[in-house]
Formats: C-alpha cells, structure tokens, sequence
C-alpha cells in the first residue's frame, strides 16, 4: 500500500488548481433572450444614441423655454399649440417663436422646442395655451444619447450578464452577442459497485450519488456536465476512457483514489498527465488529487460526501474561473456554536451545520451520510491549526443559498 | 387627467400582491438530471436502506470481533483467511470461529463478521492472517440502513432541491420525481414606441427593454416567462392581450400606467378585474399598480430602471412564492455613503450604488438611465421617513448578486 506521503495544505491545493486551469476562449453567439449569466466574449459598443432623440420626460407642451420667461401663476405666457405629438409618434412639426406642441412623456421632441412644460402648469383653450410657469431650456427633456452617446463602450469582454446588463443590451438595439461557451467537464465516477439510480439494486452494490451531485455543481457553476459510463477498476478501461474524457475542457473523476491495492486510477492518468498534488489536509477531501497532461484532471473521493465537499471547495472555484464567472458571493452568518466540536490539528476541516435561532448545530450524522449534507444549512471551517470549537464559540457559516 | 389618489406605503402593496398569488400546485415528473433548483411536489420515503447492506468502512479484514479479543502488538491473534471480497462484489462467503475474509473499502460485509480490523494492523502469510489489534463488534462498519433507513420519510413535499438534496435523491436509488410546474408569467410591455431590439428603429421610437429583464427576473425567480406582442394604446389590443394571457399564471404588464389622457390600460384591465392598488409611495417605481381577476396582474412602469426595479422589488417575491421557492437570500453588506442624498419624504427610495473600498457610490446617472442600474453593485433602501442619507453614514447594500 502507498500512504499518502506528501499531503498539503488545502490554500496550495486549491492554488495549483486555479494555476493550472484555463478559461475557455471559444465562443458562441447566443440570442438576447439567451444570455443571462452569460460571460460577453466581445466589447460592446453602442450602434446607437440611447434616447436615440431627445424627448418629453412628462406630459404636457414643447416648448421654446424662452417664450416662457416671465410667466407666473398671474401672468400667464399664451401659446398658440401647433399640433400633438404620441408616444412612439414621429411628426415633421417645427415650432417658432409663440408656438408650442401638445406632447406626451417620451415622445420625440419637435424640432425648435428645448424645454417641456408640464401639462399641471397650462391650460389649454381651443389651441391657445395659457403657460403659467417658466422654464429654462432642456426643462423635463432627456436629451438624444443623455444615457448611452454612439460609440461610446458600454462594456467590456468579460462581463458577467446580469438582468440590467441585458436590459442595456436591449436598449442598444442589441439582439444576438458573442459569449464565451460553457466549459464542458467531463465526469467520471470509478467503481464496480456503482449501479445507476432507477436500475435494481444486485447484492454488494449502491446507487450511484456523485454523478449527481457533480452534474449539479458543475450546472450551478456555469460549466456542462458530460456524464461517462462508469468507470470499471482495470486499467484498460480507465485508460479508455481518460482517453475519451481528453476531449473535454475539465476531467473529473471520482472514486479510485483511496490508498489501497486496488488504486489503479492514478497509475493510469500519471502515464497520460503529471500529478501536482495527491492529498490534501482536509477533511473530508484527503484523497484528492490534481493532475495536468493535455487537460486538467481533478480527483475527487468517492465517498459521497466527500465528493460534495471536493465539488464546492475545488471543483466550483475551477469551473468559475474556466468560466469567467465571478467568484461565488456566498452569504455567510454569525452564529454561535452548539457544542464542543474536536477537530484534528494539521487539517483544515469542512464541518457541516444545521441553523436554529442563531445556534450552529453539527449535521454530522455519520462519516460519509448524505443525509447529514442534505439537512444541512451550511458549513463552518476550522482551519488546520485549531483542534478545538468551543461551546457557545461564534462560528461563521458559509450557507449552501442556491 | 386622474391624479394618484391612494398612494399606499411599499410594505402594504408588497403584503396586498403576496396575499393575492397563489402557488403553483400542478406538477410534472422529471428527471434527477433535470431536477436541480426545482421543488418537491411528494413527500420522498426510501425505498431502501442505504447503504443497503452492512459494509466495511476501511481496507483490512472482516472478522467476528470476539476473535480479536486480547489481540496486541507482541501477542497476535491468527486468523484463517477464507476468500477476498472487493467494492461492489457479492460472495456468499460465512466466516466461523477463526477466520476471517480480505474486505476492501465499501464491499459488503459477510455473512458472520461483525468488525473489520483495517490492513494495517494486520499481517497476512499465505493466508493465515496476524490481528495486531483487538475490535469490537462494529468496528470499521457502516451498518445496513445507517443513513437512510427503508420506509423512513427522508424529504417532505415542498423541499427545494440542491445538489446535496439530489444526491440523497440518488442514493436512494429515485431518477424520477414529481416537481412543482413553474409557474408561467405573461409578459407584456405596452406602448406604441416599442421596437424589438435587431429591428431597425424608426424616428420617434425606442428599443424595447423591459421584455427582456422582466423575462430575466422571471427566470432568476423560477419562473416561465412567456413574451406577449406589443401591447398598442388602443382598449381593443389591451383587452384581446389581456384576455389571452389569462390562462397563464401571472400577468405582467409595463408601461402604460402613467397618469394621463392616454392612460388606457387600468380602464380595460378594470373591466376584468378588481384593481388592488394603483400607485405605491416608492421611489422609482410609483405609478405601480396591481388587480386580481381570474389571474393576479401586475402593472410596471415603462421607465426600463422603474420597471426593473419593481422586477426586483414586487415581481420576484411574488413568483417566488407562486414557485413556492425559499426567499431570495441577497447579500448584503456595510458601507458608508460617499456623499449626501436627499430622498422624498413619504417615499420608500431604492438607491442604485456602486461599491468601492467599502465605499457606497449613487450609481445614479439621470432618470431612467439603464446604465446607472447596469452599472450598480446593488442598492441601498432609504425609508419612507428619512429624507437625508448623510456623507460617511453607514448603510447597508443589497448586492445584486447572481
């Protein structure tokens, strides 16, 4: 048996990792209505001025502002109105001294008015307008091109897609920008006990998890799952399919990498990849492994919960920066401890919590029970140098959200 | 023209909308590959136990723990090895007094063993095996049931599912599962200005923004948005519209409830249904309306910053709860306030920011600028009762996340 003779910590770990993995420079044009939490691949530059004219920000009368000096609440300006102008409406109206134009909010402004009265402050009398209050020019008028001028760049390569972003796009007159495509990660749980949920179940064998909960992971973390066949523990058809998974942007496995007679799986990749790290002090997690040959290779243990913990602490911070996502914003509390929790010095440990009024209670139920990850509501971290959380300790919570 | 007569405070308009959408009880079954984010429509009780039969926890030997009894480092017990059993392999293999089985990690346990001394504490000459070490019953064991027990109710009916929910899922052996449908939102912007984004836009007409981050929010919140036709300002097209997205769960509209001449919408929608509130003391977002027919219709702003802003404020609570989805849990964080602002008494403002150094900057720019919005890092809320933010206050930013 090999023993795990180089362990390291989980910062390093996760360093070699972001080192080593790239962002994917492909991309794919995707429609408008496609594009949310979508990374643009292109600057943008606006076609257009946004207002593409200067138009009404209220109802009421376009105006010259300077036919409107001097008028009061008892000294009212008289305007003859010259027409009306809609929303969406386009009329070849030209006001002149002593005119105005009937306009509502957002319509174009006609061509020698500068100001907006409101239609509060008038009074119309069969086209002759009482105007009772002044108002300098640009007056309740947003200005052609006051929000985006043309040409001007309004983002940059990279960006991540929020609503308001394809909000602006839209503004723009914009329908179908370039994204980067998704990183395609290959995943391939390894094991000839791993039977496929809905399949019956033959003695010795279990349901498959990690499938599962990669696909998630990978789904919440911008990135497109490709399932394998399971992987079978021989040699031949771990090369196999490494050899098949090459094609993809990410490899991850799962299982196989427990030290035992029976690990082929890292003799295998090491013929096709170089191994950075192969245990890390963590818990749970120590048996993950790290390789690169012509793709980036991550091993994850095939215990399910481990998995899982692997998947968020490894696989998500990979998978965003491949995707160019920004990092997860995950929202944390202040909560105080349960109880006594004993950790072990020299490995950074992951330890799951259920929240009450404020208390962090352990979810543990037993080591590798999906039940005790499933009715969780986060996790606290007790960094390699403590041993000991004390009773009543505050404790951050990193909460699962999604 | 008709003046906002009963401005109602936010918290009341937001409590009249949540009181008056309904959740969604249709359901469909899915895929676990599909099921990701999506909510249990049944309670989920195990088919099986998991692990399904009692396994070993390490590498070593199964044994019955009392031939272990009284084993040490310079007095081993000896033990006659009977066969190998490995991960996922069934031998109807029975231990008796004496012997013992190789068991690799995960393999099921046989007939007769009761504890497994792990590798290490063993030596094996041709088959008789030296036990360094006593055990007790149990030892290295994952019990048959452990973590889920056969017939034991695991979700209940309403459980939002997250990759470690889908993973217990899984174990159980489930690939089916009946899900809440999403709930489908009519989207339907009004205004004879509109032009879709890629079209060429004439004089005195704008691109249409709102379709697509009202459809944005709806996606982010679980839901189906469903893109209505320009809605035109004439009561026949409002009402065949409206009549048409009565079948779905939620309507949307936006645009067209500005108080004026022109203002047709709340007419129509008056003869179809009860109108809730019409104009709320916010800030943006004040001419927002809301009625209940057959289904509950929400009136937007046209403004594309009131109407995104309301997206956030009013639409998404409410489709969450209609998806009967955890609520949104917004990051937040503290800042102090860059300079000044003065906000309107009696009105409850959301105030686009951006952040910087712990620095919280108006990301205002003008009026329904799309840029000042798609530029923010989030916002902070100003209550009804406070007109001035001072510079240096601290304030708390709801960061747009996602």
């Amino acid at each position: 048996m090999r023993p795990f003779t180089n362990l390291i910590p989980y910062e390093e770990a996760l360093k070699i990792l972001l080192d080593n993995v790239k962002p994917v420079e492909r991309w794919e044009k995707v429609s408008l209505e496609d594009a949310l939490h979508r990374v643009l691949a292109e600057d943008i530059i606006s076609p257009i001025n946004v207002p593409p004219f200067s138009r009404a920000a209220e109802d009421g009368y376009a105006v010259r502002a300077e036919d409107t000096y001097g008028a009061g609440q008892y000294s009212p300006r008289e305007l003859q109105s010259i027409g009306e102008i809609n929303t969406g409406e386009y009329k070849p109206l030209k006001i002149k001294k002593g005119e105005c134009v009937r306009i509502a909010t957002g319509a174009m402004l006609p061509e020698g008015a500068d100001a907006v009265v409101r239609a509060e402050d008038t009074e119309d009398n069969e086209g002759m307008v009482k105007i009772y209050r002044p108002v300098h020019p640009g007056f309740d008028v947003a200005p052609v091109g006051e929000d985006i001028k043309k040409g001007e760049k309004i983002f940059t390569k990279g960006t991540y897609l929020t609503p308001s972003k394809i909000g602006a796009l839209a503004a723009m007159g914009i329908i179908e920008i370039k994204v980067y495509e998704k990183p395609k990660v290959a995943v391939l749980p390894s094991g000839d006990e791993l039977v496929k949920p809905g399949d019956s179940l033959p003695p010795g064998k279990i349901y498959d998890v990690n499938t599962y909960t990669i696909a998630s992971v990978i789904r919440e973390n911008g990135g497109v799952p490709v399932i394998f066949p399971y992987v079978m523990d021989s040699p031949a058809d771990i090369e196999e399919k490494l050899l098949k998974a090459m094609k993809y942007d990410l490899i991850v496995f799962s299982g196989g990498s427990s030290v035992g007679d029976r690990d082929l799986l890292i003799d295998v990749v090491s013929k096709h990849a170089k191994i950075l790290f192969h245990g890390v002090q963590i818990k749970p997690g120590k048996p993950t492994w790290c390789a690169v040959g012509k793709r980036m290779i991550l091993g994850m243990p095939g215990f399910p919960t481990s998995c899982l913990s692997d998947s968020y602490q490894f696989l998500a911070p990979a998978l965003r920066k491949m995707a160019k996502l920004p990092p997860k914003d995950r929202k944390t509390i202040k909560a105080r401890m349960s109880r006594r929790i004993v950790s072990t010095l020299g490995r950074t440990q992951f330890f799951t919590v259920r929240i009450k009024d404020n208390v962090a209670y352990p979810a543990y139920k037993t080591s590798g029970a999906i039940t005790s990850m499933a009715n969780s509501d986060g996790y606290i971290i007790i960094p390699h140098n403590v041993d000991i959380v004390e009773r009543n300790e505050e404790v951050t919570v990193y909460l699962w959200g999604d």
